[in-house]
């Protein structure tokens, strides 16, 4: 019986795709640019691997469908998905913060507006966010280029991911906040890992101490 | 003061820049591939192209940040926002369908079984179809390659954008039902069309008719 990983398409894949080499599972084929499988067995067959959407991971792995995943914190702590949080695999590291125009007069989440709208991706950690702090906000959800909306006027701040900090600076936005850290984290199927699917704790040990080049 | 025109990454961009050319509004720069700008003036500086994702398109509609937008049925159908529908505009034709594993004995809606798993990334058109038909089906949200939901066994079937049918062949999945066609809409900020903002109503008149080579 093999063991289903699902891999993260995007900004995790290549730190996904090396950590399971430095273990000799090897699901490169997904990083040529070529590529159009979304699945693949690794040679020893043992192993399938699921090139999905970062978003997507933590569905797969609830449902069963991979018994093992590999994503960031940020979508972990967006879904809230029934899956069981192995180990922090240090890699991936970024931040869900506050921004607003820099040349704004808000200098913390305290001097918003109420009911200012604050636009983002990640409506479900934005909203418990503000609610922790009984800042009423408007939430306006978008898809993409977040970025845009303090620009345009839509809203008066957002909640995004900070990496290096550059699309907010070439945009004049400035960080206010920050939320939570978040680094790519190895999630298993609850039941598989609880009933101890044959080979599943191994796979887990390795993935987590698997010396990867830096 | 000049209109602000949100236009759509992905499939629909192409087509939407080719009918403001026509009427010589050139957005051109945002295909070019080293394009990083989401803003842009047209020549005679009366026009604001805003190029966001496709579903936040109506976003900025309903907000007034832009006044004009173009996006497909799809979205509008699904995100179900306040927004003037103006005009069918004719290209970028899909349909959104119902499809399973060609080896399955579904051969029409009817025939899923009670509670079975429908996975989608439009989930409000999906539970709305089947629950104007009283079929009680359990929906997976998804961001991304629905078609691999069937293969896995996470899904006995799908709701999905459906343009050449090559994706469902690839992967061995049949339509069974067309929920229904799409095609890119013209929208319009609902209080800006109503109280008719200066040449507002011109520039829809034109783009609606505008002549765009085949």
């Amino acid at each position: 019986m093999s063991i289903t990983i699902a891999l993260p398409k995007g900004a995790l894949l290549k730190g996904t795709i090396a950590r399971l080499q430095a273990i000799g599972i090897d699901f490169g084929e997904f990083l040529e640019t070529s590529n159009r499988l979304l699945r693949l067995k690794d040679r020893s067959e043992r192993y399938e691997g699921l090139l999905v959407r970062a978003q997507d991971v933590p569905v797969y792995v609830a449902y069963g469908q991979a018994q093992v995943g590999v994503v960031g914190f940020d979508i972990l702590k967006e879904k809230q998905l029934p899956v069981a949080q192995v180990a922090d695999l240090g890699f991936g590291y970024c931040r869900l913060s506050v921004a607003v125009k820099g040349d704004s007069p808000y200098r913390g989440v305290q001097d918003l507006p109420a009911h200012c709208r604050v636009a983002s991706k990640f409506t479900t950690c934005a909203r418990s966010y503000f609610e922790e702090r009984e800042l009423p906000v408007e939430l306006i959800p978008l898809y993409g280029s977040v970025e845009l909306a303090p620009l345009t006027g839509m809203a008066e701040a957002i909640v995004d991911l900070v990496s290096t900090g550059r699309t907010l600076k070439d945009n004049g936005l400035i960080e206010i906040e920050k939320i939570f850290d978040s680094t790519a984290r190895l999630i298993a199927h609850p039941l598989s890992y609880r009933l101890g699917r044959v080979g599943l704790h191994e796979l887990l040990g390795q993935i987590q101490t698997a010396a990867v080049p830096a």
